[in-house]
């Protein structure tokens, strides 16, 4: 048994707790967490990027979902934590585990700050029914946790006008229009995304996404930034209180909340704010749900973001495409693997301007693991790459001109008639939905099955949503649009707008063969106004040729290959400037019509 | 100024009613009403089948919307009504209306009867905030109504097992379960639709749906139907109290509400059950809002319902293909118009065994009238039929087989290239959506782009839905499901189920010129379940073949053209055996390969 869970079962203990519960989130759920929180993964053993576990007197359990299984067996051996398998036969949430063994008088507890106010609702339903009673003012797991490392706190950098578009006095003004129209006197921000857009400043506190760890209170008259004051150069700070933009310690964040004026209202999204904060919320202000106002305008890139997300793509290009031309003329003759092609890939990112990180973990994964669609490559699991079936390779990075997620699938050698047909069938998809020219109104899930029709036409699926909003220089998982086949619960439908970013995804998934994904990121445009109303349309950011060596042609239509030819005279021209001459021989073949 | 209008004014006065608002609904939120109910029209003198008045002591005012602008204002001429024209800018809604008019003190009356229980509360809100009261007990509308129809009281028919599929007792058995499973003890219906399907009767009380006026009551023991009396023959009374189904006066539903049980609870949809109603319910009684169990059953058509669907269709698409073979084989020979054209596909449809009434009032189109979605022909707009243009025909018919709604759109004569532009590509997108093959757990509203696709991409498209459910010999438009460019507001998105019947018709509106729509009513089937899930698919019910005459063949896919193709060979095949040599002859041409 972990010393851990000794040490949490004696902390419950000495502090009347029947029943703990330890998830993955920092404090401002985030999609990715800093060190300083991964209390769960100390706290079990297991370190996969989900899972949350329970611990009372007698029974530790974590839970997590399918790709994890493997990985969690393996970690928990031993170590007093029962593995529940998510979304199999028989097992419960964690809701109802919950809800069916808290009895009468137990004390459920937790931190808090690492429960958004929506999910707390839920804890505090369910001890309401059992007459259980809650405590979310423990960090016991982080207090058991010896060596626990520091929150970070790298230093924070500015974006100037040129990159964000738009000055933090613009972006103020705008969101303090909209708090006029909702309504409201402040409004509380604790997503990171949000503040990071909002201030135009990043930071490095988080992995894979360049944002500072922060909170924000937004009136009319007064902007508070809660943050560590040892992240902000002199010149920032000026910066940021010429701008009126007050700074507070980070963790002063429940004191200025406790203190705001009986009769005020506060506009937050309960699923973004954790619960230690709305708690403290006076019962004389007025709490007023909905989506945060930033949500729209970060999701909606101004041209300024636009044009520079096109340059971010050109430089992710020409690294992706380099490192195609390498993987074709190098696989089986020299050694390589699923774990050096990731490192080869990022160094030819790394030789690009401005870039400043993997925007994601990659997913590099040859044959078989290309059905793993959320594969990651560990020295146990690193297979060799052979000249032959699929590696598929789903990467990104962030550049100061903004954010990158491609997935190319390469054939690495001869093909079967079978990857052959599953290539271009996701190929199809890819096109029909990257083609689409729309009406204003509809939402990307109206668009969605373009890109799911030529699949199921051959009765094939893919279980994963089309595609998904992408942030600037921060997370590259960004609401409120995307692709998928239902509207998300709890959200506002997003009809498409102009400089909304979107990967276009599609993908087949065959267990124990291979796998192909093909995603490009799109950003929507204006097309014409008429008589028939307004009408918008996709282009394509991402600029890497498509594999020729695994289409069909005769699958694809007249319009399927008039657009695949486009695209690839597009990637031509703009990624051969930066090729040698080999590579630019070899893209000028491999972009060839069809 | 209208007789009707300084009576009202005068019974509001007597009545202390500063404001009085008479809408078009019956009190079972109808999409079309019996005579008795046509308050609206025989206040303001306005016809149309939409429409809402207001009334003070100074003022008056129509809305109806842009369907009846050129009607109403001819209609309402030197009535006293001022045209509010919905929609139009710098025109209030009618809320909008009654909430900046209203004063403190005021009394807005209306007939509880005709305002459904959600409406209500809108009304009670605007009264709240302007200090006014509301009287919701007076039917002044009616009371001023010289020479009042009677309601309408016409007799009962039972529907047996075999057009069916279900008992009563089945179907009382379902519901009573789905009641359980809410936790409501009693189920208000008051939709006339719901009542008639879970009932098996059907009766002749409302213009083109053959359902018979009543409220009924559904608990664990007791079911109760509140209905006329004498429209009962005693064998069919006997049949259904033999069925445990008690039988009430029908306006003695209001002392049945006020009687239930305190710490029962009622479910009931508020957007269909009228206020009136609700209002008597006790206050110690929970209500429970929400869908009527009813509705998905009743939408999900079981196998006997379906084939009985399929042979109305046999039977109207001989109907109307041999309408289509006498309209083109004389058109510019003998004299037609929009009106005896309606009358002579009526007298087709009356030569069918087990034919009941039309679904709907025809929309008969020549040329120009085709671009007006919602035309109907008048004496005053008929146009002659001559031997050019297009002609569009949408109709439909009540079998006790089912029900039918198609349109078809004839070419007279030759036609311009835009005309067989606009037709190919109305085509392209009915084949589409009719063609889909789709993964279970979609709604109508995913695959609405399949219709709209070919449209879009040449920058057309048509301002209203793809395609309405059909319910079984009642409302020829019927929830839940539809093929939409969004979602009901107040609605949950409803899953695409095997036997679910909804119309698939886009359109082309050349205001001025001409339209073109095309429509077939599809059953949603099974098809493969494997590896990736389970699939579904679209069959058309509708067997009439398109006008080739009207279709550039060269614009559709090879795939277009082969669901074309097999489509009219099934057409083919199953009306030739009821045509005469002549038509049989033209129909194998008509249904040639293309």
């Amino acid at each position: 048994m972990r010393k851990q869970l000794l040490d949490l079962r004696e902390a419950m203990h000495k502090n009347g707790v029947s029943m703990y519960l330890v998830v993955t989130d920092d404090y401002h759920a985030s999609e990715y967490t800093g060190n300083y929180f991964k209390c769960r993964a100390n706290l079990t053993g297991f370190t996969g990027s989900a899972g949350s576990s329970i611990v009372t007197e007698d029974w530790a359990g974590l839970w997590t979902d399918g790709r994890y299984f493997l990985q969690a067996e393996a970690q928990l051996k031993d170590s007093g934590f029962e593995l529940c398998r998510m979304g199999e036969p028989g097992v419960p949430t964690i809701e109802e585990y919950i809800s069916s063994h808290l009895k009468a008088g137990d004390v459920l507890g937790f931190d808090g700050r690492t429960i958004s106010a929506r999910n707390y609702q839920k804890y505090v339903a369910i001890a309401e029914r059992t007459g259980a009673s809650i405590v979310s003012s423990l960090d016991l797991a982080g207090d058991i946790w010896e060596n626990r490392p520091p929150m970070s706190a790298e230093p924070v950098f500015e974006l100037g006008v040129e990159l964000t578009g738009k000055s933090r006095t613009e972006k103020l003004k705008e969101i303090r229009d909209e708090l006029l129209k909702e309504e409201a006197d402040i409004l509380l921000l604790s997503s990171l995304a949000d503040i990071n857009w909002l201030l135009n400043i990043r930071g490095g506190d988080v992995a894979c996404t360049p944002v500072v760890l922060s909170y924000a209170m937004i009136s009319q008259q007064e902007a508070y930034l809660f943050i560590n004051p040892s992240v902000l150069s002199p010149e920032i700070r000026a910066h940021l209180e010429a701008d009126h933009v007050e700074i507070r310690p980070y963790h002063s964040i429940f004191e200025a909340v406790a203190s705001i004026q009986p009769g005020k209202s506060v506009l937050l999204n309960p699923a973004l704010v954790n619960s230690a904060i709305v708690s403290v919320i006076p019962e004389t202000v007025r709490i007023k749900e909905g989506p945060n106002p930033t949500e729209l305008p970060k999701a909606v890139k101004n041209s300024t973001e636009v044009s520079n997300f096109r340059i971010a793509h050109v430089k992710d290009g020409v690294a992706v495409t380099k490192f195609m031309y390498w993987l074709k003329h190098n696989v089986g003759k020299i050694p390589m693997d699923e774990i050096s092609c990731a490192s080869k890939l990022e160094s030819y990112r790394r030789e690009q301007e401005h870039y400043v990180e993997p925007s994601f973990e990659p997913i590099m994964a040859y044959g078989p693991h290309g059905a793993i669609v959320h594969y990651k490559a560990t020295p146990d699991s690193n297979a060799a790459i052979e000249p032959r079936s699929f590696f598929l390779c789903d990467t990104g990075g962030h550049y100061l001109e903004g954010t990158t997620d491609i997935t190319r699938t390469f054939a690495m050698g001869p093909l079967t008639e079978e990857e052959k047909r599953c290539y271009t069938l996701v190929l199809k998809g890819h096109l029909q939905l990257g083609s689409a020219h729309f009406r204003y109104g509809v939402t990307g899930s109206y668009l969605d099955y373009a890109a799911r029709k030529p699949l199921w036409d051959a009765g094939m699926d893919y279980n994963h949503g089309t595609g998904h909003g992408v942030g600037y220089l921060m997370s590259v998982h960004e609401g409120p649009q995307a692709f998928r086949t239902k509207e998300l619960p709890n959200a506002r439908p997003a009809v498409l707008q102009p400089g909304m970013i979107t990967s276009d995804e599609p993908g087949i998934y065959l267990e124990g063969k291979f796998g192909v994904r093909l995603e490009n990121l799109t950003v929507v445009c204006e097309s014409e106004t008429g008589a028939f109303g307004r009408f918008l349309h996709l282009e394509y950011l991402t600029m890497v040729p498509w594999d020729l060596d695994a289409v069909v042609p005769e699958m694809l239509t007249d319009e399927e290959k008039k657009y695949l030819n486009q695209y690839h005279k597009q990637v031509r021209e703009t990624i051969s400037p930066y090729l040698n001459p080999d590579e630019k021989a070899w893209l000028i073949h491999a972009t060839r019509n069809i």
